[in-house]
């Protein structure tokens, strides 16, 4: 199973559905931003597009699945009232109206649409808020701590996060997001928005404890690029200590990093001490896109989860 | 086949379920408003609305084709951007916008989606509007004509309407629904909004002339009730009259009435004689809702298309 959101999230899913038919879906619940926000705003729901993301991903590979998957995944044209809803959001909308208080059944409906390998949950039933501490420089260019709240502002504000929380602070996790981390084989955490798509997963109390719990082998898979926004002034080390201090007594087996975000000795260096404070492995390879630099190369990446996982493929 | 628009077309569709597989709806394209007038307006597209409500009376009749048509036929609450759309009318837009050019493509793989017995077709592949004199009261209390433009305003405008028209004149029929119409064994025309779900049909030259070349039985189905504002004025037997008057050369076997719409000796024969004028055997029976005044009961619709065309039902 995958824990994360957005683009990040998706890439590990079609990596992982080389390996296994059987994928869970763990995706945050704090976007509001785009159709998604508009969503938020009109109906009060859980934000839908990370979530219809994921099941795109999974959809079947077949005629059937990919047709499906890509009406899921059309956006309006246009700037009226429907320009820029992906019509995947509203199909989730619906049958959540439908279905009121089944949001698991809603999007179990929808992968059984999309045949998809697996299933895709939500982190949490609550609809979430990102609340982000940002260093911005003052009037005198000293760096000072501003507080930003909402997913899309944190993703896109300038300066460095130092913090980060939810609201409501210590949401109730989804009991079958918990029940399934209880019984996956491989656990994988990232990548993703750092703050905003794999963080978030550690500050609900009880899917933190519910990883550290769990017998299966737990895999952290590191950003490819550090540019946008959200990840500016940090490095992959960085990143590493975050998790550490989110989730102090959680350890990971085998943490994935791109030759490319850790160039030098020192970087390389300080990776590893990181990584040694999670009590894993790492594991420099190749899994970035030649064609879309600073994303996931899915096949690359599928074939770093088999070396690491030991898993054969045909 | 049936050919018509809006809640009359989709109880014609529920009953001639009931005795085939194969069933072809051709359906008018000229509503403009809620949902589908929205529709138009942020894409300039076919106005949806009748052709999913007709995929919905079609869908399988398990589980997954209910639950699925239940999905479609779903719509918004609330007065926001999405509020009063129904999903499905945004999901034949996303696939008309993936398959341009390819309305009926698109209306198949819905089809697919609900494993609908048989197909919907739109009756042109150009938008339409209708425009109809309408007879109101002057300022002397005389009867005076007006036009007045537009689905939504002609079904709610008061006054006797006296005539209608397509805007285009003209317009290209759907050649699908030209085909279906030359191999039908039966083709129903009405129940519904008799001047703007029945006569547009008989406004487009091609589908007019498909009509009265088929060599399939022909059914006309009369409304159950006279009394919303486009009736207003209206006798059955004018409703038929005006089939003469829009298609002098076509003829038909069957015409089917409600014992309710012909309630005295004298309406009676003034139908009789009407429905002389298509060379049709009138059939009065008992096909209105106890339960909905003014609505078909798809039941007993059904038990008159059985008797009418002879055909075995189990």
């Amino acid at each position: 199973m995958a824990l994360g959101g957005g683009h990040g999230l998706s890439a590990s899913l079609q990596a992982l559905r080389h390996m296994t038919e059987a994928i869970t879906a763990v995706v945050t619940v704090a976007d509001d931003g785009g159709s998604s926000g508009r969503l938020r705003q009109e109906f009060d729901i859980l934000p839908p597009g990370d979530l219809r993301m994921a099941l795109a991903a999974l959809c079947e590979d077949t005629g059937w699945g990919h047709q499906w998957s890509a009406v899921l995944q059309h956006r309006f044209r246009g700037h009226g009232e429907l320009g820029g809803h992906a019509l995947g959001n509203l199909l989730i909308t619906a049958l959540w109206d439908l279905l009121p208080d089944e949001h698991v059944r809603g999007l179990d409906l929808v992968g059984r649409l999309l045949n998809t390998r697996g299933r895709v949950l939500p982190m949490s039933l609550v609809p979430l808020d990102i609340e982000a501490g940002i260093l911005v420089p003052d009037d005198m260019g000293e760096p000072t701590e501003i507080s930003v709240r909402g997913q899309s502002r944190v993703a896109k504000h300038p300066g460095k996060v130092v913090r980060v929380r939810l609201l409501p602070e210590a949401p109730p996790a989804c009991p079958e997001a918990l029940e399934s981390i209880k019984l996956a084989d491989v656990v994988v955490l990232g990548p993703g928005s750092w703050f905003t798509s794999v963080m978030p997963h550690l500050l609900v109390p009880d899917l933190r404890q519910a990883l550290q719990d769990t017998p299966a082998v737990r895999v952290l898979t590191l950003n490819v690029s550090l540019t946008d926004d959200e990840a500016s002034g940090y490095t992959v080390a960085e990143h590493v200590h975050t998790v550490v201090e989110h989730a102090p007594g959680l350890t990971f087996d085998h943490v994935i990093a791109d030759p490319q975000v850790v160039r030098t000795r020192a970087e390389r260096e300080a990776l590893q001490a990181a990584v040694d404070l999670l009590g894993a492995r790492l594991v420099v390879t190749d899994v970035g896109s030649a064609r879309s630099p600073g994303l996931h190369d899915t096949l690359r990446l599928a074939a770093a989860y088999r070396d690491v996982l030991g898993v054969r493929t045909p």
